[in-house]
Parts: structure tokens; C-alpha cells; sequence
């Protein structure tokens, strides 16, 4: 098979810079290695940048999003009794949307196949090849059976497990690396949120954050050791502990139920440069990684396709080489940009266990001073809607 | 003797305490342990927050300020070639003044006479008593000859070192403390500084700061580790690494001299709550330090002063106990907030032993967007003119 772009990975990534190629006639594949439903069976991220807002619009792939997903005009910081609201519409005049990552998925996925979109699912042992020439290769399996596309450009979009990153020489890359002590347990469940707002909260037991998928889809974090397993924490415990940890009005409003789903996830952050090394792209986890505080995770996703859609359609279509060899940079300020506001909040609501009374000291100031000045709060305001791209 | 306040320390915070007292009519004495020349001799931080200018000028102390400080708009932040000037008075409307604390203690120390101040100095084996009761006080010895004055309060403005704090039993007491793996080598020099605003630079080499007293006089510091001796450092060798680490802008107009004064200080950030047991009141360096990235220590001891000398005239003159008890954690609030400004700008600025390139690639993503959002320059600016008491 021969096309301009092949990409690699069907998740939000994938499939929006597919979509974004599509509309500008730009021919493409999505190839990836699990089927539709393991796909659509991750749980992930759920707030909106207005950038991703807008990609989706354009595509004329945001009815679902308009009807079902939640503006939300602020956020709040929580520490013991006090609720600092960060006025993220009155700040910024902009607002995010809570809108499961699963749901853009399956908007960009049901699409497809009208758009001319192809999909290749199931697609095992996936490999890239001469990616520093002028025609490289993906090569799969499908069903037992060898595939091969070439392309004019390949864009890896799989993840940080994928295989795409690992293509690039050791000799050109960069990494940059944190792993933090601790993981998230999240719990899904269907009860209402208890508040419309998302609450990060920072409590002497530890981070909590109370967050929705919908009115009627409540998903809520607290931080654990990496040693804690998950078949210890039940239900009931897991909610025990976020009623302590949000506090008595958090508490009061919150509506118990069974799971849908529960893990522990680990935090890290991880920026791999450069994001391009000749024929081949990288959008999204492949390329970089942020703590999950703030949310960032699919928004820069969602900024890296912005600017490889941009530069690889006026490749094609005006023969400029210069957006292609601009990429990295391009897309890399941003990363750092949202990097550093993962860390810094990750870094304010939660406890390390190396930190002593210095600095458990160092976040009620923080705090104080975030909730008395406007200054302080626009600054998180602007970083939390999202940096202009 | 026996006054109503007993002021131990003359440096800026105690003589500062005296005049505002003495302005109340609310009498007191201050007890210093050093001679004038001795205390006019130390060598300390030079930025003028506006309250610290506002108080001297409430004082009618600020013609010489007024007539020889340099009015500052704004500094700079230098990384590699870049230079990001904090526009400070476009940003807050506010200004701060350069002038030396040593200038500052010198105009208080002159006015004291006219005033009525009375300053002892040369008074050895200073002690504080009865600080639980009503009737504290305080012994010292002036030529031999032991000393008493009975107060109704002791305000301790004695420095880190003084005995006032350590009369505080540890019992009622919390420490917070964190000291820093490098020092600051500074370097006085009667030659023009080479920029008309402060540049703090976070080279690859080390940490380097441009400062000045006046126009004919300057002030630089680079950070060198802990284990340095001044005695290695020949003014040469201090000029040459001053011109790398400050780029070659600053390097060009850099106008080199011998130095009058050169030493190697610690940093430290540090804060001893209460600031107020029963009949002791402590301001400045007795209760806190700050890292002096970003020249809080002295606009600290004067916002301390400001609300002791608002909470013991109230007491004097409106038999009113409130603000007595209100002091600690009133000053404890802009403390910490300082505390937070001096250990952000600190990590900021400085490149840590421990750091790694993750941490490295966090200050540059900082310093990116710093230079690129209001919003971060204006809570830089808003905490480098000082918040509001």
C-alpha cells in the first residue's frame, strides 16, 4: 500500500490528525494495533482545551460535544477547610469542556469511515523503516499476514509504549525524565458529581481530586504509594478516604457507588526531543508525557496535531519544506510550557515524602498567595484553558 | 531604667521600631551591642520595597533617600543570551528605590538624638527576662557595670544571632529552616554599575547577580559552593566570572575596580513562629530569613516594624490588646509570603548540586514563559515591589 502519511496509533491522536489530513486532501492511514473496543475500553482524560474545542469544530465533529459536554467556567484548590476558586471564564474570558477523552475517540472513530478515513485495527508487530529518507516504510502483520505502506512521511502517534519513538538514533535524542513517589487511584462510577466544578485537594492523608465525565458520571483520584495494590482499596474504602481527603462539603454532596472501573496509575513526566527526526513525526504520548494535575495530557496532544496537520499539509500542498523542519521547535515550546504547569501543580497539591516542614510550608504560602492575588490566579487561569498555540 | 519598650538591636529594624514609637510618644529604648561604626560598617541588601521608603518618609527621614536613591522601574532575568526585563512599574504601578540598608540605618541613627532616642550602645551580655509576665525585662553590661530596664515589652530586632529569640521557649516554638548548597561571593566596588537595573543570571555556571548602590558604586554576587575561600578569590578572578556569567552585554559595559568589601554568606531561608510570647515582640532577622535573591530581608524587617509599632501604640494609647495579640500572625502572613518569593526565585535562578535535566529543562520552560505572559510577569512584579500590608 502507498499514501502520503502513515500513522501510526488510532487513539485521539491518531484519528485527529487523520481527520485534520483528510479535510485538506491529504492522503493518509491509521494503522493500530488493538481492535476499536480495546480502544474505546481506556479510560483517560476528560477536560478540554478550547485548541481541542476548536480542532473538532473544524472537522464539523463537535455535535456530541456540544450537546453533552460540560463548560466549566472555573476550578477550585482545595486545601484543609479552605476552597480557592480559580475564575477561569472571568480571568480569562475562556472556559474547558468536560468531555471523556473515550468520547473524542469514538466522535473521530464513528466518522472515519464516511470521511474516507482509513482505519487499519488489529494490526500486530508494527515497525517504521527509513525514516531518515525520503520514502519510509510501516511494516505489520494483519491476521498472519505481512503488510507493508509506504509513505512520504510517517507520524507516530502510539504512545509512549509504541514503537515509533524508539526509531529515532539514541545519538540524536534528548530525554528528560521525573517519576514521582506516588500514583493516582482512580475510581470511575455513575453518580453524580459531587460539584460542578472540578476540586484538587490537598489533604494531610493526600492529593484528592474530585472530577465528572457528565452530570451523571462522577470520576474522582486520591495519590498512593506505587506499592499499594488495587485489589486492597474496595469501593467503600476508596470512598471513605475521598470524603476525608475533600473535605465535610465535598463529603456531604458526594454520591456513593459500585466502580466502573478502578486503577492505579503512575505519574510521570517525560519529554523526548526532538519531536521530529526526518520522515517521521511525533504527536502526543510517543513524544512526551505529563502528570495527569491540570489535565494537559489530551491538549497537547491535541496542539502537537494542530502544528504536524499545519506543517505536513503545506508540504503537500504548497511543496514548503520549512513548517516540516520548524516541527519540533514549534511544537516543543508549547510541551515545555505545559510541562511545567503539570509539575508545578502536581508539585503544589500533592505531599512528597521527602518534603519536611519547609516545604509543606512553602504550599500553604503558595496557596495564600495564589488566593489573594488576581495576578497569581490568571496565571494558573491562563495555563489551565491553555496556552495560545 | 524603665521604659514601655525595650528594643534590642539598633540595626534597621530596631532604630526604624524606635522612631515610630518615639513618633507615637510612646517611650523606649534601644540596646545595641556593637558600636555605631561597627554596625554602619555590615554590608547588606540595597532594594527599597515602597512601604520601607513610605515608612521613612512617614518619619520625615527620607530627604537623603529621596535625593540619592536610585528610583528603579524594573530588573531583569538573564538565561544564556536572553534577557527578560520585569517591567515593574508598567505592571504594578509601583516602583522600588535603590539605597543602601547601611544608608537607611545611618539616617535613623543620625536623627536619633533630635528625636529622643535613646540608643546605648557597646552593651555586652544582652538578656531578656520575664517575657511571660507584664514586667519583663532586659540586662546587659555598659562598661562593666551591669544594666536593668524594666519594660512592659522587649522587642527583639537583634538579628538571627541575637539572644531575643532564643528567650522563646521551644515548647511554644516552630522552626522552619532550609539552607541552600551554595553561598553568594559578593564584590562592593567604587565603579559605575554596568546596567541602570539589577540582572539576576542563571548561567551554566553558576548563579550571578549586577547590582549597585548608587551610580558610582557597585554591588555583584556570583554563587560559589559552600567550601570556597574568599582568599582564593582575587578581585580579577571575581570580575572574569562576573563577565561570563552576566553574558557579553553586561560584560562590556562592566567597569572593573578594586574591591572595598568582598565576602562569602550563606543562604538560608528560615522562619521562627510565634513571633510574639507573652511580652516579646520579634522583627526582622530574629524571627526570619529570607534568601537575598530578590532583596526581601530588609523590606520584611521594615513590615514587621510596621505592625509591631501599629500593635504597641495601640496598646499604649488605646489600652487596645487585639493588635498585641494579632501581631505574629499578622507579620506571619507577608512573612511567608516573602519567604515563598525569595525560595521561588532562589530555585528559579540558581542551578542545584542535586538538580538534574529535567530540572534544568523546568527553569528554562519557567523562564520561556515567563517571557512570554503578563500574567507571570505581573506576580513577579507585584511580589518584587512588595504585597501589600
Amino acid at each position: 500500500m502507498k499514501t502520503q502519511v502513515a500513522i501510526i496509533g488510532a487513539g485521539p491522536a491518531g484519528l485527529l490528525l487523520g481527520h485534520l489530513l483528510k479535510a485538506e486532501g491529504v492522503d493518509c492511514v491509521v494503522i493500530e494495533r488493538q481492535t476499536p473496543d480495546y480502544v474505546l475500553g481506556r479510560i483517560r482524560a476528560g477536560v478540554l482545551e478550547q485548541i481541542t474545542v476548536d480542532l473538532m469544530a473544524r472537522l464539523g465533529l463537535d455535535e456530541r460535544l456540544r450537546a453533552e459536554g460540560l463548560v466549566e467556567e472555573g476550578f477550585n484548590l482545595a486545601d484543609g477547610e479552605r476552597l480557592i476558586r480559580i475564575d477561569v471564564a472571568n480571568l480569562t474570558g475562556q472556559t474547558v469542556v468536560v468531555y471523556g477523552q473515550t468520547e473524542i475517540t469514538k466522535d473521530l472513530m464513528d466518522a472515519a469511515p464516511a470521511r474516507g478515513l482509513p482505519v487499519i485495527y488489529g494490526a500486530e508487530d508494527v515497525a517504521v523503516f527509513d525514516i531518515e529518507t525520503d520514502a519510509p516504510y510501516v511494516t505489520y502483520t494483519l491476521d498472519g499476514a505481512p503488510q507493508r505502506i509506504d509513505a512520504r512521511f510517517i507520524a507516530g502517534c502510539d504512545g509512549f509504549h509504541g514503537p515509533s519513538r524508539k526509531a529515532i538514533p539514541a545519538s540524536v535524542a534528548r530525554e528528560y525524565e521525573r517519576v514521582y513517589p506516588f500514583g493516582w487511584l482512580g475510581i470511575l462510577a455513575d453518580v453524580p458529581p459531587c460539584n460542578h466544578e472540578l476540586i484538587y485537594a490537598n489533604h494531610q492523608r493526600g492529593f484528592a481530586l474530585a472530577s465528572m465525565r457528565s452530570h451523571t458520571r462522577s470520576r474522582y483520584y486520591i495519590d498512593v504509594p506505587l506499592t499499594e495494590k488495587i485489589e486492597d482499596w474496595s469501593d467503600d474504602r476508596i470512598w471513605d478516604e475521598l470524603a476525608i481527603r475533600l473535605g465535610p462539603d465535598a463529603a456531604a454532596n458526594m454520591t456513593r457507588g459500585p466502580s466502573i472501573e478502578k486503577s492505579i496509575a503512575p505519574l510521570r513526566s517525560y519529554v523526548f526531543e526532538p519531536m521530529r527526526h526526518g520522515s517521521l513525526l511525533l504527536c502526543g504520548d510517543a513524544a512526551h508525557i505529563v502528570p495527569p494535575t491540570g489535565a494537559k495530557g489530551l491538549n497537547l496532544a491535541a496542539s502537537d496535531v494542530h502544528y504536524a496537520a499545519h506543517a505536513l499539509t503545506h508540504y503537500f500542498k504548497r511543496a514548503d519544506n520549512d513548517a516540516i523542519a520548524g516541527y519540533s521547535a514549534k511544537a516543543l515550546a508549547r510541551v515545555w510550557k505545559s510541562e511545567r504547569f503539570s509539575w508545578t501543580l502536581t508539585k503544589l497539591m500533592h505531599r512528597f515524602p521527602d518534603d519536611g516542614p519547609f516545604e509543606r510550608a512553602m504550599q500553604v504560602a503558595e496557596l495564600d498567595y495564589i488566593a489573594s492575588s488576581t495576578a497569581a490566579q490568571m496565571s494558573i487561569a491562563e495555563n489551565y484553558v491553555g496556552l495560545p498555540v
